[in-house]
């Protein structure tokens, strides 16, 4: 029913990410719909989102804690899906006060503890690292795109039903947002090579 | 000089990433600048990028070979960075056709190789599979911003001097302009619950 494999679910239950089904015969065993709703869930975090088991345990955590607004639930899943890898290295002071006056340039509200800010920062430093210092219009063209996409997902969450659905989707596309976005670069990468510089070789 | 630990110098050896430097004399070791160069990338991608050290030999090999042009060098570079987090599973043809129609839509030009294509596609077959159908106008503000982001980074190579600047920024700039978006992006989304949600609560 949930379109995942049998052993993906008893995978899943053993790693603790789901409880186990009702039993009701010997040989059978029962999940409600809320249950395959959630076996779809953990395996879009695992599979498409490419989070660990334990960022993944969090992130469904999240769902299950109550929270009062949606900021607040924003903001618990954003930190669940603060993933070891980008958590790996603090940035350098200079990058995350670069990120900060980027933000606020935008005249964007937020608190400190946000995750987005290290993110972005450790970013900047591994250009810096090659010695690519990006042009204030490099990093305005990033945060428009930002600002644009961040409304289409906020406006996704009115096609939601109920505050579960409300949720999950901030969670799921918190996290599929970034591939469908990056996906799309690179077919917009590849189109720009040919329109913007037809005739430049590397030669 | 690289800013990197010996200790990571000799792990970036011993998985074949870097060259041995040259023996100056018993206990010394000397490295060229090229080295200390190579050094600084590998840290890039393999700590900012979050590449495997497999997906790290191929970017470095990629940007080794003598590619003849633009579109070339990124076509190699982009290929090498699907790693298998993202490769895991084949998207649905109903999903694959959709991000084609967006991308032509958008009167982009590129290959039916290029890797966004499925990366996109399965982050769209997650969306769907919690129940999120995105409406035409959520995907077209992805594609938009990935178009906007596509400009910048296409501007920044202008700022190169050389075949192999060019082609570490594009290979980097790949990489890391997804967690750099990324990091933005949570922020614009904290931004967007307060301004345009403002008193919507989940409760």
């Amino acid at each position: 029913m949930s379109g995942v494999p049998l052993s993906a679910v008893k995978y899943y239950q053993r790693e603790g990410l789901l409880p186990e089904g009702v039993r009701s015969a010997p040989n059978q065993v029962e999940y409600g719909e809320a249950h395959v709703r959630r076996v779809r869930l953990i395996r879009a975090l695992l599979e498409t989102g490419g989070l660990s088991i334990a960022a993944t345990k969090n992130v469904i955590a999240s769902l299950d804690t109550d929270s009062e607004s949606l900021a607040e639930t924003f903001s618990v899943a954003q930190n669940a899906m603060s993933t070891p890898r980008t958590a790996e290295s603090t940035p350098s002071d200079a990058s995350r006060q670069r990120v900060l006056a980027l933000a606020t340039g935008q005249g964007w509200a937020f608190l400190p503890q946000n995750p987005g800010i290290d993110a972005a920062a450790r970013a900047l430093d591994g250009l810096l690292a090659i010695g690519f210092d990006p042009p204030e219009s490099y990093l305005a063209a990033y945060a428009t795109a930002a600002a644009t996409v961040a409304e289409a997902d906020l406006q996704a969450l009115d096609t939601r039903d109920g505050i579960d659905a409300v949720a999950e989707l901030m969670v799921v596309g918190t996290v599929l947002g970034d591939p469908l976005f990056g996906g799309l670069r690179r077919l917009a990468h590849e189109d720009a090579t040919h329109t913007l510089r037809p005739t430049h070789d590397t030669k």
